[in-house]
């Protein structure tokens, strides 16, 4: 018997019959012969319902007690859950963090799980029950209080459970059929990407694919926790993340592996949600760099890419650029401005217009010419570098925030991530 | 320094607009020196919405589910209320039954109380806070499990705290201004009454009087916690319920006590919601009222007001009639159905078209003819009586249900309980 760990967020729990669709999912699960545990979001958009309610009655609602409020979403999804599954005939039973055991740091809003004692969860499926556990939250383990874990938090929760309850697979449902080689809206040939490494979702998700969230990546790598995205709309297999455990589970692409080459990119992936700074100027002197920097991070603001051109020879001067979310900018910009005599800068730039796009693939590290493709592609298109930075396994470059769709589609097509006519047709899945 | 436990209902924390003015309350409360131990309820329709959405995944839901779910709403509320307050600039900490240690039985959605542990709410007012607990709800000695307490939890709850805290005063905060000589909107000269013992408060709410519950009286009366009943519309002193502690601060009721007479009645109440049942012909021979009434019981039928009349010397045969809820009605019938030929009896008679009249007052004890008054009084008002039933400080009867409002009426007339033009005419107040 197998141990299957789903997690269902809130477009699959929008309503009564999103909820009781789910929970014939399950029960089917359940039926194949496995203990199962399910971890659930918020319905729909009650969570934005219950934050519009708290600026009703604060502008700047105490932590604990935002925790407090939100973590009623969950409640609310998960008894309905359990009630729709037992309307099928079979026991659940909901439980919320603090009952699963998710015991968390206390830091409200964004708190990280630093332990987790599923003991009741083990009871519940000792007994028989379907466990469902209310996702994104936990309690504290100095204060008692009800924590939440913030973005990507209910997927956090799943891989965790997993990972304690030493689960076969976790199971991510979303309305997407799993991971692609670029956002299908952008490229409509983009294909479904069948296995993945944990190290490329994790530059997947850190340069803008939605689908998971960097945090549970990195949980699942820690614990090699084998992540399945799949849609709950459908039977369809998803993408597996890290080592899918029995390949035989999936005949489809296991026929085909033969038939295709090596893999070089796993996919394209953008992100508009980035900002660029520009510090103009920068005396080239020691520790200037990290003068700046350290103003930032003391500002708590969360920098992605940095590139500094050599110093002109002629000013001994050099600029540094940086890119950041856009939310975080204000707070950087007034934060270097009140450094600028001290450092000796001359003047800032701000662009907001940006995008960003990575090509990511473990493949390239041994593939000479990635680059090269890809600038040539981007060059091809009409589309302006204006920042590259690279990793092992990445390289990102950004562009004019209206040529993300035009480079991201030349890069895809670039590397033949483009699908043929069938859906069916296999990319990837070696050497993992 | 007092320490003040105060609850808030449904329609007095129905919006954001409304939790505002209750924060502002609590915070007047806590600014005069007390300690405030506040018990909310779940904003105005929200726990209706929570079950219209379980009937919508299940028709039968789990006890279970079905209390994790409603336990959402006081989340909800408890939380805003206490961002409320913080954004006052007074610290406030929510939390929920479990968590203020409401320890009840395992019976969902009827649980009782069977512990109160209030060491985290003592944490909460030691460190200065304003504790705001979520009524109506508690956890399960046994299972761990989250629990309902059911009709009248939240008034509970309040009452429980404010015994296990050894509060100064419950005050319980409502949309009416106190409890009244009769529903207002059937005798618009109805007085709301000062003082009422305890006895007489659980005769009015066991006779249909809404404002309290029987059950949150019945355990006021045992820890002898006096409730302040009052509206959360208005500054006024509402009733007290039971003993008050310092009666200098009402001195508007205090100033007038001398000027009234004793009291006699305190009240009429009425209740519409009870059907009457009559068993006739039942053979006039020992044991057979046991059988029937035996039967009701493992029937779980809740029966209220029993008459049995002499028999007919002729047919060796009486009726039997009984009130009971309109919603048992039907399971009484036909567990009666199935004992008709053993028992004997001829038939079975159901009027649901009645409602019940009740007449409540210490004074009635020692105050001969107020039967005759009563009595004479529906006469005149041309209302038929067809069930009488006393207690010592309660005359019930019962008659046609398009009649009740008539009898009410007569009834508050003739016992003087009309008020004057002037509100504040005191009405009772001594010996209690």
């Amino acid at each position: 018997m197998a141990l299957v760990v789903q997690k269902y967020g809130g477009s699959s729990v929008a309503d009564a019959a999103c909820i009781k669709r789910v929970a014939q999912r399950i029960v089917a699960t359940k039926k194949a012969g496995n203990d199962v545990v399910v971890i659930v979001s918020a319905m729909g958009d009650t969570t934005d319902e219950l934050i519009d309610l708290a600026e009703q009655v604060s502008p700047l609602p105490p932590g604990r007690e935002l925790d407090m409020l939100l973590t009623a979403g969950e409640r609310i999804s998960m008894a309905l859950l359990a009630m729709a599954i037992a309307n099928l005939g079979h026991e659940a039973r909901s439980f919320t963090g603090s009952q699963a055991g998710v015991i968390t740091d206390s830091a409200h809003g964004r708190a990280r799980i630093i332990d987790v004692t599923p003991g009741r969860l083990r009871g519940a499926l000792d007994a028989g029950s379907i466990a469902i556990v209310a996702g994104f939250q936990g309690v504290s383990q100095d204060t008692k209080d009800i924590t939440t874990l913030g973005r990507g938090g209910s997927d956090t929760t799943a891989v965790a459970l997993a990972a304690a309850l030493n689960a076969d697979v976790c199971e991510i449902y979303t309305d997407v059929d799993g991971i692609f080689t670029a956002d299908p809206r952008i490229v409509p040939t983009a294909r479904k990407i069948p296995e993945i490494s944990y190290e490329e979702m994790l530059e997947m998700a850190a340069c803008g694919a939605k689908v998971l969230h960097l945090r549970c990546v990195e949980y699942a790598r820690r614990y090699d926790m084998p992540i399945h995205v799949r849609s709950s709309f459908s039977q369809k297999t998803g993408t597996w993340v890290g080592n899918r455990p029995n390949p035989n589970t999936a005949p489809e692409t296991a026929a085909k592996d033969s038939e295709v080459e090596q893999p070089i990119i796993s996919g394209v992936a953008h992100d508009r949600s980035e900002a660029k700074i520009t510090v103009v100027g920068v005396p080239d002197k020691v520790g200037e760099a990290a003068n700046i920097f350290k103003t930032l991070a003391d500002a708590a603001v969360n920098i992605d890419m940095i590139v500094q051109n050599v110093s002109a020879a002629t000013t001994g001067r050099t600029d540094i650029s940086f890119t950041l979310p856009t939310t975080d900018a204000q707070n950087a910009l007034s934060s270097l401005k009140k450094i600028q005599d001290r450092v000796g800068f001359e003047s800032l730039l701000f662009d907001d217009q940006i995008g960003k796009v990575s090509l990511i693939g473990a493949g390239m590290r041994s593939h000479p010419g990635v680059s090269a493709t890809f600038f040539g592609a981007l060059a091809e298109a009409g589309v302006n570098i204006e920042m590259i930075s690279t990793s092992e396994i990445r390289i990102s470059v950004i562009v004019g925030q209206n040529e993300v769709d035009a480079a991201v589609t030349a890069a895809h097509r670039a590397f033949n991530l483009d699908a043929d006519q069938v859906e069916a047709v296999v990319y990837g899945g070696t050497g993992r």
